[in-house]
C-alpha cells in the first residue's frame, strides 16, 4: 500500500557534519540496510554549523535575508551530497535543487537526498513539503533531543517526555517555552502541511543511529507527533 | 539607491485571466510605461478560476495536497506566460520555475514574471520571497478589494478602511474576521518575510489599472501595510 | 520484439479535462492495468477548452501565432501533469518539455506523459514525432468520434465508417469534407511521420474508456489508419 | 517599430561548413556590421554534408527516422556553435536546444544562432517557427541558387527567375518540378507558418556574402516570397 | 563487489565514425551482449576526423583554443549520440554534457555514453575522470594500435609490446619516443587520475571488436597499464 | 580591443572565507569600482578551509577521489555565491556549474563568479580554462604569498622574488622546491592552457585588497608569469 514502507528522514546538519564522519558512516549503513529490507527513503539534510557561519558572514556583508538563506541552503546541499555519496549506488545524484527535480529523482527508484529548496523555510518545512509531494506519510525527525518535553529537560529534572502529542498541542507547548524558538522543531508551514496531509512525525535523538531503524520499523521511540486523530 | 524605483506587483489570477483580455492589455501598457520611466519590475501572478477548477479535479482524483498545489502552480505559470507575452520584449521568457531561475531572469535586466514556485505556499508568500531575494522593498498587491477594512465592507456600511496598518495589526484584524480566511491576504510565510526584511505592502483594487501607477509612484491608495515602523 | 507491446495514446484535451474528473480517473486505472500487463506506454495530451480560451485571449492581446501556440502548449502540459499524477507512481514527472526530455523520461522505464512541444504543430504531430523517437509503432488516437467516415455522420445517416484506411486515402477523404478541417485528425507533419516510419494509427471514441484497452490489445475498434501496406 | 530592423537568416549547412572557413569568416564580419548598424538578428544553420553522412550511417545502423534526424540536428548545432563563436561577443552561447531556450537567448539582446530543434522538420520549418516566435517578419534564406525559377535553370537556358512570388504560387511551381523535392525550399510547416504570420522570405544565393547585406537592407535580390498580399 | 563487473570503454572517434557504420554496429551488438551478461558499462567516445576538420576551421576563423576544443567536444557528442542510439534501449539518452549529468544518467542503471566535457582535456582524461566518478576500476582503451611498444613498431621490426607496464614506466617510454606525442595515449590529467584511484587501463586494437569482449572478461590482450602495484 | 580591459581574478578560498567577512566586503567594493571603470571581470573562487574539512571527511567515509573533489567543488560554489551576492547587482547569479553555463552567464554582460567545474582539477586550472573560453588574456592570481621566490622566503632570508618569470622557468623553480607541491600554484593543465593561449598570470598577495586594483591596472605587483615571450 502507498506509503506503508516509505519514510522521510529529516537529518539535522549537526548530524551530517563533516566533523562527524563516523556517525555519517553509520547512517549510510543503516539507510542501505533499510533499502535492502524494502523501504523507500527520502532524506532532507540541514546546514549545520557551517551554514550558520556563512549566514553570520552574510549578515556582516549586508546581504538580504533571502540571500543569507540561499547561502545556507547551498551548505545543506553540500551535506546532502556528502551523505548521498556515503550511501553510494542506492542514492540519487546530483542533489535535487527544486521540487520538480525531487520528483524526477524519485522517479528513478533511488534514495533521494536533498538540502533546502527556497529562502524563508526551515528544513522541517522542506521535509514536510517533500514528504507530501512524494506521498510519504511518516517523517523521522532526527534531532539532538530525545523527544518533546512539557518543560525544558535541561532545566527541570521533572520534565516529562510526551510519547504522543497532537500538532496543535505541540504548537501550544512550544509557544509557551520559547518566544521565537517555538518554531525550532516545526515552523508554521511544516505544521500546516503535516496537518493537511496527516503526516506523522517521530521526533527522536539522532545521535543514536539505532533510533532511526526503530523509528522506521514503528517501535515507540522519542515523541510521536500525530497530526490527525 | 537600491530598491527605490523597483517594485513587485502581485496580480491575482482573477485579474490576469484569459476572460479579462482587455484588462490584461491595459496592465501590459502600464508596465511598459513604468519600465520606460525607469522602474524595475517583478510580477507574481496567481492561478485564478482555472487553477481552482484543476484543484477541485485533483481532489476528486485523490491527488495529494502537494500535487493539487503543483497543478495550480502550473496554471499560474500559464497566466504568467500570457502576461509576459502581453508585455512583450521588455519581459523575460520563459517563465522562471525556481528561485534560482528568478535570479537568472533578473540578471538580464528584463521584467520578470512568475507564477508559483512550490507546494504549500500562497501566491502572496511567493511574492514576499521573490521580493526579498531581488532586494525589492515594496509589494504592490492588486486584489479585488479596495484595501483592508476594520469590518467586512460588504456587510457593514460603516466599515472603515485603514490608510496604514502594521503587519501585526493586520494579522489581528484578519484573524478576527474569518477563521481560515485570515491568511487570504498574507499567509504566515508572507508576513514573516515582509517583517524580517521590512517590505512595504500596498493593498489596492487591481480592477482599476490606474491604481498600479499610483501605487508605484507612492500616491496614497488602498491600504499600506507597514512591516517595520 | 521492439514495439510489439508498446503504444502511444493520444488523448484529446476534451477527455483529460478538469471537468471530466471521473473519466480521467478511469483512464488512470486502465493505464495502470495495461502497464501491469507488460505494456510500455507514452501519452500525449491536448489542451482542450481551456487552451482554446487562452488562445482566444492571446488573439485579443495581439500575441503572435507562435506565442498563442506556446500558451496553448502550456495548458496541454497542465493536463499532462494532472493525468500523470492521476496515474501515480508508474508515471514520470515532471512533464517533459522537449524531445530530449521525452527521451530522458523514457530511459527510466516509466509511463511518459507530455503535452505539446513546439509552436506550429498539432497534438497529433507531437504524437507522431514522439512515437517515432521512442520506436513505438502504434498510436491509439482517442477522440470524440467513433472513427473515420466517408461522409459526416452527423449529417448523413448513411455515412459509412472505414474499418481500415490508408493514410493517403484518409488525406483524400478529409480534404473533400472540410477546407481547413482536413487536418483536424492528422496534420501534414503527422501524416508524413507515420508514413515514413509505418506507424499504425487507431482512431476511436475515447469517451468509452474500454476502447483504449481494446485498441491496445489489437481488437478491431474505430478505424485503423494503415500508413504502409 | 516591431520587426522593421530585425531579420532571421537561414543559412544552409553547405555554407556554414568547416571546409568553407573563409566564407564563414566573411559572414561573421557581415553579421557584426549589421548588428552595429542596429539590426537584431537570429540565425538558423543547417547540417550540411556531415549531417548527411551521419544520417546515411544512421540508416545502415537501422536507427529510426527520428533518431537519424536527431543526429543530423546535432551536427547543425555544431555548425551553429562554430558560427556563433566566429561572430564573437555579439552572439549568444551556448546554442539553444529548444524553442524556450531560443526565447531565453533572445532576452539577452544578443544574436541568437541555432541549429534544428526537433525530428520531422526541415531547417526552413525551424527558421519559420523561430521567426514567428521572436516576432520577426523577414527571413533571409541563403541557399545555393539565385532564386526561384519557373523551370530548372540548369536544364533550361530560358528559365525565368521570379522577382516576387506568392507562397501558394511557389508551392505550385515547386510541386510541378520535383516530386519529393517540392519541399526542398519550404516544407509544409514552413509554408503554413509564414502564411499565417505574413513572414516574407527572400531566397537568394548565399555563396555571395554581399547578398545578405542587400537582402537585409531591402534591396531587390533573388526572389521575394510574399505570404500575404 | 563494487567495480568488479563494470568497465569504462574509451572509443576513439576513428572507430565510432559515420564512415564505419558496420564496425559501429558490431560494437553495439557486443555492448548489448555484455550488458546482458551483467556488466555495467560507461563509454567515452572521441571526435575523430570530423572533429579535427572543425578544429582546423576554428583555427582559420581565429577562435580561441578553448572554443576550438568546445566545437570538437560537440562532434564527440554527436558520435556518442549515434552510438547510444545504435546500442538502443539499454543506453541512456540524451548524451550527458557535464559530470553531474553523467551521474544522473548512471543513476538510471543504463549504459552511459558521453563525448567530451570541457576544453583543455583529452578524451583519455574524460575517460579517467568519469571512471573515477562512477567507481569504475578498469578502462578498456580501444585505439588503433595493438598496445604499447618499447619502440615504434612501424619503424622497428624488433619493437616489443609490453604485456604489462606501470603508469610511470608508460610516461617514460612515451616521452622518449615523441615530443608532443607523449600524451597521445594518456595526458597528465589522465595519468594522475588513474594513479590516484588505481584504475587499470587496457590498451588494445579497437578495430577488432572481439578484443573488447576479451578485455572486458579479463583475458590478456594488448597492454595492461597498471597504476598501482 | 578584445581582452585589454578584461581580467579573471582567481581568489583563494582562504580569502573568500566566511570568517573573513570584512575582507570579502572590501573585495566586493573593489570589483564594483573596477566594473564602473569599464573592466569586464570573471572570478574563480576556491574552497578554502571548509572544503578541506569536507574532503577529509570524504576520505574517512571511503568516498572516491572524484567524489571528494565534487564535494570540495560544491563548497567553492558556496563561496562563489557568497561573493556574487556581496558584489550585488553587477554579478550574475546563480553560480554557473559547467563551462556552458559560464558562457551563458558571460553573455549577459555581468561579472561571472564560479567555483570549480570538474573533479581532478585545481582551481588554477579552472581559472585558466575559463579565461581561455572567455577570451581573457590576464589572470590575477590572489594568494597568500607576495609572489614567486627562488627559495622558500619563510626559510631563507635571502630569498629573491621574481618580478617576471616564464611558465617553464616557474615549473622548474617549483619542482625543485617541493615534491607534490610543485603544482600548488599552477598544475599541469593550468600551465598548458596559459601557454597555449598566452595568458599572463600575475601572482600576488591577495590579503592586501589594493593589490587587485594595481594588478588590474597593470602596475608591477607580485610576480608576472609570462607564458609567451
Amino acid at each position: 500500500m502507498l506509503g506503508v514502507n516509505r519514510f522521510l528522514l529529516k537529518l539535522s546538519g549537526k548530524i551530517v557534519d563533516p566533523e562527524n564522519a563516523e556517525l555519517v558512516k553509520k547512517y549510510a549503513v543503516v539507510i542501505n540496510r533499510l533499502v535492502d529490507e524494502g523501504y523507500r527513503v527520502a532524506i532532507i539534510v540541514g546546514g549545520g554549523t557551517y551554514a550558520r557561519n556563512y549566514i553570520s558572514c552574510a549578515r556582516v556583508l549586508g546581504l538580504s535575508n533571502a540571500q543569507a538563506d540561499m547561502v545556507g541552503i547551498e551548505v545543506a546541499r553540500v551535506n546532502a551530497l556528502l551523505f548521498a555519496y556515503a550511501i553510494g549506488e542506492r542514492a540519487y545524484v546530483p542533489i535535487p535543487r527544486s521540487i520538480e527535480e525531487v520528483e524526477r529523482a524519485w522517479s528513478t527508484g533511488k534514495v533521494v537526498v536533498a538540502g533546502g529548496l527556497q529562502p524563508g523555510q526551515s528544513t522541517a518545512a522542506v521535509a514536510a513539503i517533500v514528504a507530501e509531494t512524494l506521498g510519504i506519510r511518516r517523517i523521522l525527525y532526527a534531532t539532538d533531543v530525545d523527544g518533546v518535553y512539557d518543560k525544558d529537560p535541561k532545566m527541570f529534572s521533572n520534565a516529562k517526555k510526551f510519547e504522543r502529542i497532537s500538532v496543535d498541542e505541540l504548537a501550544r507547548v512550544l509557544s509557551q517555552r520559547f518566544e521565537a524558538g517555538g518554531y525550532q522543531l516545526l515552523d508554521p508551514i511544516a505544521m500546516q502541511v503535516v496537518k493537511r496531509s496527516c503526516i506523522d512525525v517521530v521526533i527522536f535523538n539522532g545521535f543514536h543511529v539505532e533510533n532511526v531503524e526503530k523509528a522506521a520499523k514503528g517501535e515507540a521511540i522519542g515523541t510521536l507527533v500525530v497530526p490527525c486523530s
